[in-house]
């Protein structure tokens, strides 16, 4: 099925599709690994406690919690992705889109050579000569709007998911530095048979590495280089918008803005603030942008 | 099948056994993940040809080969996974073999009871005595010898899987930073139907930024608390060595020892030096331990 809907695509729009799709197992993978993990972190609490050994049994249980949060960071990478995603599709929509006004400018041609071929007297060669000027003329203005809604959306897609890649990678290596800590309350010097080893004393210590780690999660800023952006006078048809769109986009924009989250479970979203162009009646007027019904302003 | 053996394991190695076999799961989702996104790079690559636009041409290709080497990142952290998961295996090994002696003084003990309640008279219940004593001493020297290895690879398996999720982290982090470069060598200012972008300028950047990638990854030096052990003096038997040997285990050693790679696929490993305890007759002639038979040194 999946493959066979693969083939339907337009030629223009079959790689993204293909890259589209590929992401969305590699998202599956992603969660598949989250839920794994966020499981392994509770058995691993529940083997420390079945082992009798006090020791084990603390540091096994703390050292859960902070795998469990780590395999939280992955599940919440996975969701970055699935925006990433998104915005790929936005640029396979315009791709699709674009096919047809290629596919008639092609096929009008290809019957004006067959006609002055066929019949070289035919009145209806000035018709479709004039039908073919049309047909240029929508093509160009249909290209324009492919060329810069790829390249606004390219980099706003990437800068999603380098984003993401960024915010994963330094909370768990904020989290997993914690965790070795925790390795190290562990005596692990051996016994003989009948010893014990001494009472676990170092309850305090296990506990203050959670909320260390608790605390350098909540301070955690993401700290990236902002991608920049001159599509900010983008107008409804993906053309460039009136002249006083224009000097605001002289002034690149940052599209990038991530909040973070605490330890505690609050809900994260890897948001960016597009400088999109508006899409509604009601986004254009609150800008006081010109109407332009993807009309060409100059062709 | 799979859940069936998992019934088979001896009581005492249930969990873990389950935790390792979570883990396999976990380690074929990243290996999945990476698989995928290996692709999607190359895919990535070919799009940004189809497009015919110069500037993402280059830069989509330049992007590919930083997300095929974070996808790299990812393949060699599910290896390092694999190590992790071998030396959990050590210790449900211990775990498994310790239950038969676990299992026989329970059954000696009880076979005492009902004797002295059937029979108290018989001479059979002296020497099941007898037998007790000896399965009582096994005992301890199995519960010893568990307690040992718990403890010493505990610490050695999970300082493996956070060092692996740090140098992942860490790595991934400083090739997703310089990818964002590349996406600001992109001009998305929007053209109008007829127009171009500029022809694309910014070829020697782009490579600047794979060079710098490149260079950084190859500089990259895994920096991490390493995790301590006093279990060098740990003998033949999982019990503590002679007096020599545990003068050099008052010294706590490390076990933390990771090389790292470069950029130009030479092989990686995820490698710790474990002070473990001789393992054949060879190793132990080498470090001039006494023989140990498993027998205990003190009772």
């Amino acid at each position: 099925m999946a493959s066979l809907r693969g083939t339907q695509q337009p030629e223009l729009s079959k790689k993204l599709y293909k890259i589209i799709k590929s992401e969305n197992h590699a998202i599956g993978a992603y969660e598949a690994a989250a839920r794994e993990r966020q499981g392994i972190a509770q058995q691993l609490s529940e083997w420390g406690e079945s082992t009798g050994d006090e020791t084990v049994s603390e540091i096994s249980d703390k050292l859960g919690v902070l795998l469990a949060e780590i395999a939280e960071q992955e599940d919440l990478y996975a969701q970055a992705l699935e925006e990433y995603r998104g915005v790929l599709k936005q640029i396979r929509n315009t791709e699709s889109s674009v096919q047809p006004s290629r596919d008639h400018k092609t096929k009008v041609s290809d019957e004006i050579a067959k006609l002055k071929y066929k019949e070289p007297q035919s009145t209806k060669i000035v018709q479709l000569e004039q039908e073919l000027v049309r047909a240029e003329a929508q093509s160009l203005v249909a290209e324009a709007q492919l060329s810069n809604i790829t390249r606004q959306k390219f980099k706003v897609a990437y800068d999603h998911q380098l984003t993401a890649t960024i915010e994963r990678a330094e909370k768990q290596a904020i989290l997993a530095k914690h965790a070795r800590r925790l390795l190290n309350l562990i005596d692990d010097t051996p016994i003989v048979p009948g010893d014990a080893h001494p009472a676990f004393a170092e309850e305090e210590a296990a506990r203050q590495v959670l909320n260390d780690a608790e605390a350098d999660l909540r301070d955690y800023r993401l700290e990236v280089e902002p991608i920049t952006s001159n599509s900010g006078s983008l107008g409804v048809g993906a053309m460039p918008g009136s002249s006083v769109d224009s000097s605001v986009a002289a002034q690149p924009t940052t599209i990038d803005q991530t909040p973070t989250r605490g330890f505690s479970g609050e809900e994260q979203r890897y948001e960016t603030s597009e400088s999109s162009y508006p899409t509604t009646e009601a986004e254009r007027v609150e800008r006081q942008e010109p109407v332009q019904q993807g009309v060409p302003t100059a062709v």
